[in-house]
């Protein structure tokens, strides 16, 4: 199961290799994270990273293995943009000749980088942003001005402390036209001692969310007083300015930049499933660790994974994190095919591959985020304990549901392209993972035939069924708003029932992918079976929690829904005996799953008993601040304290 | 209707008064709290406290305005547990005697307490405790032991560095036999310096998740190693045991503990619709602030309070904040109710009125966490900002769903009741909120009537809509139970839809509750007409949610289901021009709010970016950790840098 779960052996083996590499190295303790004032934390994420990147280097080790390095650190820090944001920008938006000048340095990190797109006042909406640049041709330069409080930058990780370089998107003004938002290589600091250039006010945002959680990453605010940069930094591959103040737009088309779209969302949809399976794995290991009630004749009580309302939350989140990871697998190469597609001048799918990927970027953070809250509360109160890991694990993922797209701004573009599919049935074949709509006829007709809890257990089943919901849901919306006047005023009025249609789509997807998979070849014994398992678990959960959808749209009968849960009872017992060996095949070290909840060895109690003894609180046996603010109390006399 | 959410017009009163005491008062700020580590966070709790209560004393502070004060200083403390367990636990179980002795230390703080009960090892399960009190006749004491490491105390709060004392829950052990759980007075520090007396190993169990939050409280660790304390301080109102080894059962009901619990048990409900409350006053002014997309003509863009998505994700939660608070009162006066009938042995209501408190708190308390986590989501990015106060509104919440009984497993106890009910209908009278029951068979029988999306604008259809459907899940339950050979090993497995039949019955609680208010007097032009919206939303917007229970049991067509949802979105369209108003009535200051995004004065952005500067890091431009960790890096020199 482990090699099902990493994708391959070669895979398993590097990750392995950098899971230990982190677990075995003191110096990427991660204990005391949470016990640190701000500065403390941030220095420590800077000697953190300084480390790494040292080990690196001094390692010889590939790409690859960095990227794995620098996830089992565990800890947001400004690397993570300078690698992840910076450089891909540059890459992807800069010319051959902007390539070979900036790409060394970063490499190298001569330079450091952050993405500062995101404003005080400004979102989702990229065309909002107000921050300018205006050509002036005199001189040969862009002039980047924060014309107002609100277009402030803010929020970029790294940039508030860290980054000496910015890729800064702003509004290009030339001549006194607006020609759209455009990125530009801004420097914010001196190379010699890191101090803010003229005209550039940078800092970091404040506290977030968590103990340590991103506290360890400087989010930066950044205003401009116009700063002058030469006209080459503006990134030109898509379009350039000239320096008689000429606009060109080259002939490298603009929909590059959805492919890079599907690549950020893939890698999103990948950590989903990890963060996930983090959380699944310290919540399935307590509950075979905890025991509560139910002891006969003094025995010990039950095993709390033995409960059904137990394993009726929990395995579901179990399933769905081998779902995600699945459909992540096949986003990468949804990715690769695009990229090939592209080159070839073939922009036939992108639309498809945009939405498919927008849509489940939403489904799975969404359900990561609530299911981390979950197994949190599933661990009882011990859960709340940061030592459990979970309330860390839950500060640090939750961003995932608004970056890169608020979730439900990204449902709505779904459904955009969902009732388009729908509105040109009759000429146009829809494909990809919108193929079923071309049935979409048929599946307005046809219901569900199950007779039996048994015959659930039908791939063929399964999928109509979740085909007919999502086609009946999206052709119903398509006929609502065709009554409006004004399409964008029916979009707006029925945008939340538009979003449940965008739902429905992407669990078909997930679950559609998940028994494509099975189709594939798995290797290990009894692998296959207990994957099976785990599929029927995440359809038939997903049927009985979304069964209102399913009876709305009149393919199932309630005798037939009731079915599928008498089923998904059955299939819970099932994933009992495994549920252990399932969630040690994700191969976490107990480093990185940071957890006392979540130990390999089980040995909970005694070690968190151990670790209260290290808070600063037990420092000593009388609290600080006692003489001064307690017995006061106590000895009635609080009149003489100072207060 | 500020008058309508407090209830009345002197509560009101007595409540904004304590607000401003406290808004107005710098020794209450607490804006730097999430800032300090562990230590000066504690040690500033303690200084508030004694600040308080010398304010107490001083300003000669009613009772309640005693308990308005601490709710608007907004901070847990060990105070809390004192006045609001260790108090109300010796006057509930001690014997007049034992009162007389304790209580007046206790009110003057001579002595300060907690309650000692859940363990390492346990929690829900209260007879599992493992701590004996064992009786030793020879010297008239009992001793207090931890005999093993999960018995351990472990998270009452107050206990870790502040209490001198605690009523300890133990096994009860006279002549080698266990007599069940009690509760014991153990002093367990000196009066003098405070050092934990011989015998106690005593501590702060760590961090828990948030930044400030609950790591305000000292949450503690105790273990006993054959303390001795005399025969007179177990709390004997229930049950003596006399010096001579003979225990003795009081005349005084059993029963008494649950009037305990339905008290407070109240008092949580009443809580989740404050906690519920801010979380919605934050994001509804910001909603009102924060504008996205839309613009027109190079306008500012539209206010995201107008999108349909947000409000079907918003205004359900402020309707519930509203139905969360009417029901809360009505549990106010139940309690009432059900202390005047044990005070004349009528147990008959208790049962009834048990489950009810157990089911709601479950119900309110969920719905509340989950609601602050939406209300932080429908901030956007800057709801992650910890001074957006939400991170700490919902890191110092969720403990409300664990502690005085887990959700699921009061949900369980609720259908447990359900249950019965149905079994006994034959020749027992359901009363209270289960007296729908009593019409079981026709609700079982009769469909909906409606035929147009009006016509769900009637108490009356919305009433019968839910009890059928709760009525139905419940006698459903009941009927497969009833195919159980062992009716336990039928409960264990079915408890899954037990948790769903219940969950239907404690929202028809709500809705009727909600519904029942709207029929009572209600002063104030316009305010009847607001709350009824609010009810509607918040019944038709469940029945949305939950519409797979509806067409399932059969009551429902998917067309009056629409229909329904039909409604929603046009009562959605009512309550936009009131939603401002409908939170400035919970007549919250900006203090307590503790919120940059929910600011009255709607300053988010001019106020977001003066609070980024205060963070520490921002305390020097080039960040402490610079020349040690990036320099290195930036000037290729990694290898002499110390890491």
């Amino acid at each position: 199961m482990k090699v099902a779960w990493a994708g391959s052996r070669e895979t398993l083996e590097v990750s392995d290799r950098m899971a230990k590499l982190v677990a075995n190295d003191p110096a990427f303790e991660k204990f005391t994270r949470p016990m640190l004032g701000r500065k403390e934390l941030f220095k420590d994420t800077l000697k953190k990273a300084a480390y790494a990147w040292k080990l690196i280097i001094d390692l010889r080790l590939s790409e690859e293995e960095a990227k794995w390095l620098r996830l089992y650190i565990d800890e947001p820090a400004f690397t993570d943009l300078h690698w992840g944001m910076f450089i891909p920008a540059i890459e992807g938006q800069g010319t051959e000749e902007q390539k070979q000048k900036w790409l060394p340095l970063a490499q190298k990190m001569q330079i450091i980088g952050c993405y500062a797109q995101t404003e005080l006042g400004h979102g989702s909406n990229v065309q909002g942003l107000e921050t300018t640049a205006t050509f002036d041709p005199q001189t040969d330069e862009f002039v980047l001005h924060s014309p107002t409080l609100t277009s402030s930058k803010w929020w970029p990780g790294g940039l508030g402390k860290v980054s000496t370089h910015a890729v800064v998107y702003a509004r290009l003004i030339v001549g006194g036209q607006f020609h759209g938002v455009h990125g530009f290589i801004v420097q914010l600091r001196s190379l010699e001692d890191h101090s803010p250039l003229r005209g550039i006010t940078v800092g970091d945002i404040g506290l977030k969310f968590g103990n340590g959680a991103y506290n360890t990453m400087d989010n930066g605010v950044l205003r401009f007083s116009h700063v002058r940069i030469p006209r080459n930094q503006m990134l030109m591959r898509v379009l350039q300015v000239t320096k008689d103040g000429k606009i060109m737009q080259s002939d490298v088309p603009r929909q590059l930049i959805y492919g890079t779209m599907v690549y950020v969302r893939q890698t999103i949809v990948a950590d989903a499933s990890k963060a996930l399976s983090r959380a699944v794995c310290i919540a399935t290991r307590y509950s075979a660790v905890r025991r509560q009630f139910g002891s006969r004749d003094g025995g010990p009580e039950t095993q709390v994974i033995d409960y059904k309302t137990q394993q009726s939350r929990l395995f579901p989140l179990l399933a769905s994190a081998y779902a995600f990871r699945f459909v992540g697998e096949w986003l990468k190469w949804l990715y690769m095919d695009v990229k090939q597609r592209l080159a070839a001048n073939d922009f036939s799918t992108l639309p498809e591959a945009h939405a498919c990927t927008a849509g489940l970027k939403s489904l799975t953070t969404t359900a990561t985020a609530d299911g981390i809250e979950e197994c949190r509360k599933l661990c009882g109160g011990h859960g709340y304990l940061v030592s459990s890991g979970l309330p860390e694990l839950f500060a640090v993922y939750i961003p995932a549901c608004t970056y890169e797209g608020d979730n439900v701004v990204l449902l709505l573009q779904v459904a955009r392209f969902l009732v388009k599919t729908v509105s040109e049935l009759g000429h146009k074949k829809p494909v990809g993972t919108t193929a079923y709509m071309g049935r979409a006829a048929a599946l307005m007709q046809s219901n569900c035939g199950i007779q039996s809890a048994g015959e659930w257990l039908n791939p063929d089943a399964i999928v109509e069924a979740f085909e007919a919901r999502a086609a009946r849901m999206a052709v119903s919306c398509a006929q609502r708003l065709a009554k409006f006047e004004n399409p964008e005023e029916g979009f707006a009025e029925l945008a939340a029932d538009l979003v449940e249609a965008s739902v429905a789509h992407c669990q078909l997807i997930v679950v559609s992918k998940f028994i494509e998979k099975l189709q594939q070849d798995i290797p290990g014994k009894g692998v296959r079976e207990s994957l099976e398992v785990l599929c029927y678990v995440y359809a038939l959960f997903l049927l009985h929690k979304h069964q209102g959808d399913f009876l709305a749209t009149g393919y199932l009968t309630p005798k037939q829904s009731a079915l599928a849960n008498d089923q998904l009872r059955t299939l819970y017992s099932k994933v009992r005996p495994n549920a252990i060996a399932l969630v040690d095949s994700f191969s976490y070290t107990d480093h990185y799953l940071g957890s006392i909840l979540g130990r390999y060895d089980g040995n909970v109690y005694p070690k968190l008993y151990e670790a209260a003894w290290k808070d600063p609180l037990n420092d000593s046996d009388v609290a600080d601040g006692f003489h001064q603010y307690v017995q006061p109390i106590l000895k009635q006399n609080l009149h003489s304290a100072k207060l």
